[in-house]
C-alpha cells in the first residue's frame, strides 16, 4: 500500500448520489491484507440490464471469463469485487473459486449464480481463497444500502493513491438519469499485478444490446486511450449495469436511437473523467502527460503513433527530468512503422514548437521550454502533414520511484 | 560519460589481428566532448565490397539515408565514423554535412565521395558541424595503420561503459580469413540518443549481393533479436567490409556456396557476441536476460512473444528486483496477441519451473527461485504448447539507473 496520495490527484472529489436500483456494501474479508475492507458487493433490482468490455490478453483471469461466459444471457442482480488477489493463472482451482463465490452470493442474494458477475485484483497466480467470501456474504446483503459509492471505490483499492469515483446527470427524453461510475487504477506493487477495473452503474433503461454497443464505441477514446506502461493486464474489466429506475424513461431499443444523444455524451464524460484518473495515478506518476497526433494518414495511424510516443521509455523519463527531448519523441514516431516524412514532422511540448519541418525550430528558446516542462501536466503535440488523422493519448512519466515500486522484492 | 564499468561486461577482451587490406585511425574532433576520440577513419583497398542493414525508422538520420543510397553501386574506400552528434532530424543541414564529410574525407583519401560510408551518433536534432572533420581528416589518413580495433571501438561510444570487440578466424575453401567486428551500444544519457552502431571487417573475397545476403540473414537471430528498452534508433547502422585479400580465395558468387558454411557460423559468432555486448551494456543494466519461447505456432510467433517479455517494463523492473515473478511474464504473454493458451503454459526462470500448465508449479520452492534470481544472468523460459516455434531474445533488467541516466535533465 502507498501511503502518499499521487501529487496528480484531482483537487474535488464530488459527491454520488444514490442510484435508483443499486445497493452497495463492503467488508474486510482478509483476502491479503487485514487492515481494510476487500470486498464490494452491489446488488442490482430485477430489470437492470449490464455491459462489458474486457482484456483483449490471451491469458485472461478466471474471473473475466466467467464474465464473458455470462454477459449475453445473464440478467444481472449481483457484482462481487475483491481486491488483494486477482485469481488470474490458477487454472482448475480459479474457475472453482468463481463458482463458489457466485454460489455464495446468489445464496445469500436470492438469485442464481449466472446473475452474479465477479471481478477480481491483486496477486496473479496465487490461488484464490474463496471460502472467505463465505464469512462476510451474508452480513453485505444485509448491510447494503444505496449510496456509499466512494466507500465502493476504496474497497476495489489496491495500489492506487487514491479513490476514483465520477458521476453526470443528463436526460433521455424526459427522464433525468444519473451515471456513476468507480474505476481502481494501474498502481502496481510487486508483488501485485496492475489491474484496471471500472464499473458504471445508472439508472437509466436502455437494454442490453444498446448498452453493450454504448460502452463499446465509448471506451475507445477513454479507456482504450491510456497508457501507464504499455503492460496490458490479464484482467482489465469495465462494466456498466443500467437498473432502469429513472422516471419517465422512453423505450430505448438501439444505440443509435437520437434520444440517447445526452446520456452518449455524459457516459463519455465519466468515462474520460476516471480513465484520466488512472493516468493521474500511475504509479510513480508525477507528470499527466497528454499525446496529440495531428496530420496522420488515419485516426488509427495516429493512434499507433501517439502509443508508440506514450510508451517509449525514452521519452516517458525525459519527461520526467522536465526535459523537452523532441530528439526521442522523432525516435518514437519513426519506430512507429507509420507513414511519416521527416521533412513534414513538427512536435511541440507544452504549446510551444520545438522542432519544425524536420529540424529544431529556429525559435527554439531553451528558458521557454524549460519553464514549461516543470509545469504538473505536459502536453506534447506532433503534426506529421500527412493527412487528417487525430488522435490523443493520456499517459505519465516514467520515474525511479516506477522501478522501485515494481522492482521491490517480493515480500 | 558513465564512469562504472557494466558489471556485466566481459572479463576477456580478445586481442584483434590486423584485417589485410583495413587501415583505421582515430582524432579527437571535439565533436562534443573534449577530452577523448570521436572521429573513426577507416581505409579500405580497392576490390573491397560491402554489405549493410540499418534502422527501420520512419525518420532515418541522414547518414542512414547516405549509406543505404550508395549501398548498391558504390566501391567503398572509406568509413568516417563519429560520436557526439548523431546527425539526425537535422533537415537539409544534414545532408550538406554528410555530402561535406564525405567530399573532405575523399580528398583525403585519394577517392570520390560515393566511395565514401558514414555513420553518425550522439544527440539528435543539433546540427553536425562537419568542419571540425576538415582539420582531422589528413592527419588521420596520414597515420591510419592496420591494427588498433580497440582504440576504433573506444572512438564511436558514447555513454558505452566499455568497448566492444569481437573476432573469429575461419577458412572459405583454402583460404585462412579473419572476421573482425566492433560495435557501440545501447548506452544513452540525456540529451544523447541511443544509437547500435557496428562495423565488421574481413580479409574474406566475397562479392556485394553475397555479402549482403549473408548480413541480413545472419542478423535476425543477433542484432534483431537483443532489445534494451524496445526504442528504435533513427540511426541504427551494421556494415560489413570484406577486402577480399586473404590468400588462396576461391571465386565465390552466391550466399548459398556451400564453402562459405564455416564463415557464415563465424561470421554469426562474431554477430552474436557483439550483440549479447550491447545487452551486457544496455543502461543501468545489472543482470543479462535471456528470454526462450518454446512451443509457439511459428518461429515468428515466439519472436513476437519474446520481445513482449523482453519490453515489459513490470518483467524487467521484476527481475531488477530479483524476484521471480511469473505472474507478469503471463501478462505479456498475454498482451503480445500471439496464440496462447493459458492451461498449457509452463514457464522458467534460471532452470526451475515456476508455473506449470496454466497454475504455479506445485513443485514451487520460493527459496531456490530467489536463490537463482540473485545470479547475473537470468534465463527466463515460456512454453507455450501450440507448436514447434522457438525463439531466443536478450536484453538486460530496468533499473532506477536508468530512469536517472535517462531523466537526468538535459544540460
Amino acid at each position: 500500500m502507498s501511503t502518499s496520495v499521487s501529487p496528480l490527484a484531482p483537487v474535488h472529489v464530488p459527491d454520488l448520489p444514490a442510484i435508483p436500483g443499486v445497493r452497495l456494501a463492503t467488508a474486510a474479508a482478509g483476502i491479503r491484507y487485514a487492515e481494510h475492507t476487500d470486498v464490494l458487493l452491489a446488488l442490482f433490482e430485477p430489470g437492470t440490464t449490464v455491459g462489458g468490455v474486457f482484456t483483449r490478453s490471451k491469458c485472461p483471469s478466471a474471473p473475466v471469463e466467467w464474465c464473458r461466459a455470462h454477459l449475453k444471457k445473464s440478467k444481472p442482480r449481483a457484482l462481487v469485487v475483491n481486491s488483494g488477489n486477482a485469481n488470474a493463472f490458477t487454472g482448475k482451482n480459479g474457475r472453482d473459486a468463481c463458482k463458489f463465490t457466485a454460489q455464495i452470493a446468489a445464496g445469500a442474494a436470492g438469485c442464481k449464480p449466472d446473475q452474479v458477475f465477479l471481478a477480481s485484483t491483486g496477486v496473479i497466480g496465487e490461488p484464490l481463497k474463496a471460502e472467505a467470501f463465505d464469512g462476510v456474504m451474508e452480513g453485505m446483503v444485509a448491510r447494503a444500502r444505496t449510496g456509499d459509492f466512494l466507500g465502493a471505490a476504496r474497497a476495489i483499492m489496491t495500489t492506487d493513491t487514491f479513490a476514483k469515483v465520477a458521476t453526470a446527470t443528463t436526460k433521455i427524453g424526459k427522464a433525468m438519469v444519473t451515471i456513476n461510475g468507480i474505476a481502481k487504477g494501474a498502481g502496481m506493487i510487486a508483488p501485485d499485478m496492475g489491474t484496471m477495473l471500472s464499473f458504471i452503474f445508472t439508472d437509466a433503461a436502455i437494454p442490453r444490446s444498446a448498452l453493450q454497443t454504448l460502452l463499446k464505441e465509448e471506451v475507445a477514446d477513454t479507456y482504450n486511450a491510456v497508457t501507464i506502461d504499455g503492460d496490458t493486464s490479464t484482467s482489465d474489466t469495465l462494466m456498466i449495469f443500467a437498473t432502469g429506475k429513472a422516471g419517465e424513461s422512453p423505450r430505448i431499443s438501439r444505440a443509435s436511437d437520437p434520444r440517447l444523444k445526452d446520456f452518449r455524451k455524459a457516459l463519455h464524460s465519466v468515462l474520460a473523467d476516471l480513465s484520466e484518473q488512472i493516468a493521474r495515478d500511475g504509479e510513480g506518476a508525477r507528470k499527466l502527460v497528454e499525446i496529440v497526433v495531428e496530420g496522420a494518414v488515419s485516426k488509427t495511424s495516429a493512434r499507433r503513433i501517439a502509443m508508440s510516443i506514450a510508451n517509449s521509455p525514452l521519452v516517458k523519463t525525459a519527461i520526467a527530468g522536465e526535459d523537452a527531448n523532441w530528439g526521442r519523441v522523432v525516435m518514437a514516431v519513426g519506430k512507429a512503422g507509420e507513414p511519416a516524412d521527416r521533412d513534414r514532422l513538427s512536435i511541440w511540448f507544452g504549446g510551444i514548437r520545438v522542432a519544425h519541418k524536420g529540424a529544431r525550430d529556429p525559435a527554439y528558446d531553451e528558458a521557454t521550454v524549460s519553464a514549461a516542462m516543470k509545469k504538473p501536466e505536459i502536453s506534447v503535440k506532433v503534426a506529421l502533414g500527412m493527412g487528417k488523422g487525430r488522435d490523443r493519448v493520456l499517459t505519465c512519466d516514467l520515474t525511479k520511484e516506477y522501478v522501485a515500486i515494481n522492482g521491490d522484492y517480493r515480500s
